[in-house]
């Protein structure tokens, strides 16, 4: 709120994204949007507003969502004669469209996006990571052997976690959900769990091989090669506003936001430091500093506000910018800025003439040095447990990921919950294929991540 | 529809935007974004649903949009203590954080911007030019003084005049409207109108100088240089996917769409034409021209379908695309392609070390001529009458606009729709100095042009 990403809205549990905040989302709409349409898939829009019997078609879809959806009753001065719900995620509607488009394996495999708004009504709700309405892109995708959909399913995820990794210096762990954690409708969900500093985890994208019950609720046929009628399988996927939560809880300290500078709106802050005296010659200087981040095409700004130069650095600070340059007159008479990074506060003195090639670099070193930390965090916040007792001491006196083997049952997820406030977060692929004793029964089991949630 | 711009939906007056059609919208998200951002706007995103109450506190705003909006009154299994309704368009939320968001003359001018989605509940719809729900860019900007908000106003209907010829190759013509045709809530409304070639005119884009009575409701104030608290003065503006219904119209014949190239998500299509005999040789010479014109940084596309040439030809004109070049055996052996002109169906041979650059300044022509097309074809369609027995008779024997002095009578607005369906769209800028005598009462009246209207 004090940096101007958010804003509390007269409507409960509904946000105002500020400049500063969309900035942020815009820019994740531009490369997460390049790196989803290389993928050949195509953006196009679907309506809002969907017949309340759509939802009903899929049994799990609407037990799953029905507490959760906004129902339109009335328009236009009337009563509608069928309810609409507003979107809470656009699976019915589009598949009612693709069984249109979708005749013979010539039309497959049919890969759709849309960015746009969501409403899912929330009981408690906190800025970015839990709102009533949300903005997200939705992918949608069609393909002739489950195989084939299973794969884009998996190059979904490992899309998201490049860019998570590469522009928001984000870790995760990429893994599968077990069975109460799935997406309603979903034969299986893939997700990437990002631990919080303060412990908790969060989904930071979501990817899902879709049940044949909803391709068959729509019935959504081709003709393949053989001239046989057969159902298409389908994948949803998912990346929302959520994830500008993540970046906050993930990078932020007690100063405010720590951003990263590839997906930061301001890269560089130029602080000028003079005395009526000496401003001429600070600001002369400020001029030839700003022309070489221009040239070296920075994204910054420089305060030119009234403020002290010690109100200037706490707000760039409480900004998250990356990069601050403080300039005095001493540093005008050398010749250099001092560099302050956000991240851990070192300075450095960097030549003018150099800034060009120097700034880059030290942007490019500030984004692998938060991946490189947001990793270390995870690492050092997972505890391996083999019994309940030590889940239950862990899960009471540490923070983080608890990784166990468990055999994955649902009422047993369900007391642990109780109990402890942990779910299961996922099932990592990287040790998916090992398998060990049941945590809680003995009984054979995945290695699975647990952790208190967003 | 058969150029798959846009589909039905399964929600009554709702459609479904299609790659095709949505690549078109992003295309003009992208130029009009930038130029409204160099303006010094700033994108932001408020909630979708506003509280029904926040609507009734400006008397003709509820009014105004009371008949079209939709209505959610239960939200998460319960009925909601307060009716929501859908935005139809957000001054009212917007003005209730700017309530927050200005305290002094230094908060000023505040201008925000944001694309999103609106429902409006209308009787008849028609894909594009008329929906329930459209996407659209809603600016919001506060003035300390009238004078800074008016030219505000002016600057944005400049900026859309300047979108729409450049890039749309559209012609519009600017003016205000008259009271009964003004937004719900405004002083006055700036528009700009455009005649499609089936002689009805098209609202293509808006900017409103809002009523002080909007602020007064939501307490709008800040403490000018004096300390002395004042209400701000606020404009709002849009341009909305009406205006993709607006190309098609404008541009189009019997054989599909025309695009202009700047828009146009295909400026060039390759049609390879071969016997077995020769496919090599032209598909060897196709991979050359597609080489130069990824050079040339032509959106260009190869139709490698099995269809017959007559089938891609009329494929491509279906889609508007602005060029085919079609490449047989005699061309490649040439080293030319055939580029033939969808607006006009003209062919040139080029030769194919020479396509970098001409064929970007064929591009260029094609949308000069088409500007040049639409301009003349309203200069056309206009009729001065200074009569109402006139004004009847060209009615109903012509097309396009009737330009007319009128005093601007309400009533007798009404009078004129009802016996001619003409509404006056709009009193233009250029000739607002002048004036003459009322074609229906002889009083003093300004030049207003009436039209059929989507």
């Amino acid at each position: 709120m004090r940096a101007k990403m958010a804003d509390y809205s007269p409507v409960r549990g509904s946000m105002v994204i500020m400049p500063y905040g969309y900035a942020i989302w815009e820019k994740i709409q531009e490369v997460l949007g390049k790196m989803i349409k290389d993928a050949g898939v195509k953006n196009a829009y679907f309506p809002l507003l969907i017949p309340l019997s759509f939802l009903q078609k899929e049994a799990e879809h609407i037990e799953g969502f029905a507490p959760e959806v906004a129902i339109v009753t009335h328009a236009g001065d009337k009563e509608l004669e069928e309810k609409l719900v507003i979107r809470p995620t656009s699976e019915t509607i589009i598949y009612s469209k693709f069984a249109d488009w979708i005749q013979s394996y010539r039309d497959l495999p049919l890969k759709i996006n849309q960015w746009c708004n969501v409403v899912r009504w929330e009981k408690r709700t906190t800025p970015f990571l839990r709102t009533s309405e949300f903005l997200w892109q939705e992918g949608h995708t069609a393909h002739a052997t489950k195989q084939e959909a299973e794969e884009e399913v998996m190059q979904i995820l490992n899309i998201y976690g490049d860019f998570i990794e590469e522009h928001l210096a984000m870790y995760g762990v990429k893994g599968y959900k077990t069975e109460s954690e799935k997406f309603a409708g979903a034969d299986y969900t893939t997700t990437i769990e990002a631990l919080m500093r303060d412990g908790k985890a969060l989904q930071s994208g979501t990817s899902h091989l879709l049940s044949q019950s909803f391709v068959k609720s729509f019935d959504v046929k081709f003709l393949d090669k053989d001239g046989k009628e057969q159902y298409v399988w389908t994948t949803s996927w998912a990346v929302s506003t959520r994830i500008i939560g993540g970046l906050i809880m993930m990078h932020g300290d007690d100063k405010g936001l720590v951003l990263p500078p590839k997906i930061a709106p301001v890269q560089a802050i130029i602080v000028p430091i003079y005395k009526s005296e000496n401003q001429a010659e600070v600001m002369e200087f400020v001029a030839k500093v700003e022309k070489q981040l221009a040239i070296a095409g920075v994204r910054f700004e420089t305060d030119n506000t009234d403020n002290s130069p010690g109100y200037k650095f706490a707000d760039a600070e409480l900004r998250g910018i990356p990069v601050r340059l403080e300039v005095g007159p001493k540093d005008a008479a050398d010749n250099s800025v001092m560099a302050v990074k956000r991240v851990d506060g070192t300075k450095s003195a960097i030549k003018v003439d150099t800034l060009v090639d120097e700034l880059p670099a030290l942007l490019e070193t500030i984004q692998a040095q938060m991946l490189a930390r947001a990793k270390q965090f995870t690492q050092d916040n997972t505890n391996s447990v083999s019994s309940y007792d030590d889940f239950k001491q862990v899960a009471e006196s540490k923070i983080g990921f608890i990784e166990a083997y468990f055999c994955g049952d649902t009422a047993l997820e369900k007391q642990i919950q109780e109990e402890t406030k942990y779910t299961s977060r996922c099932v990592p692929l990287e040790t998916f294929a090992k398998e060990g004793k049941c945590f809680m029964t003995g009984a054979p089991g995945k290695l699975t991540l647990f952790a208190k949630a967003y």
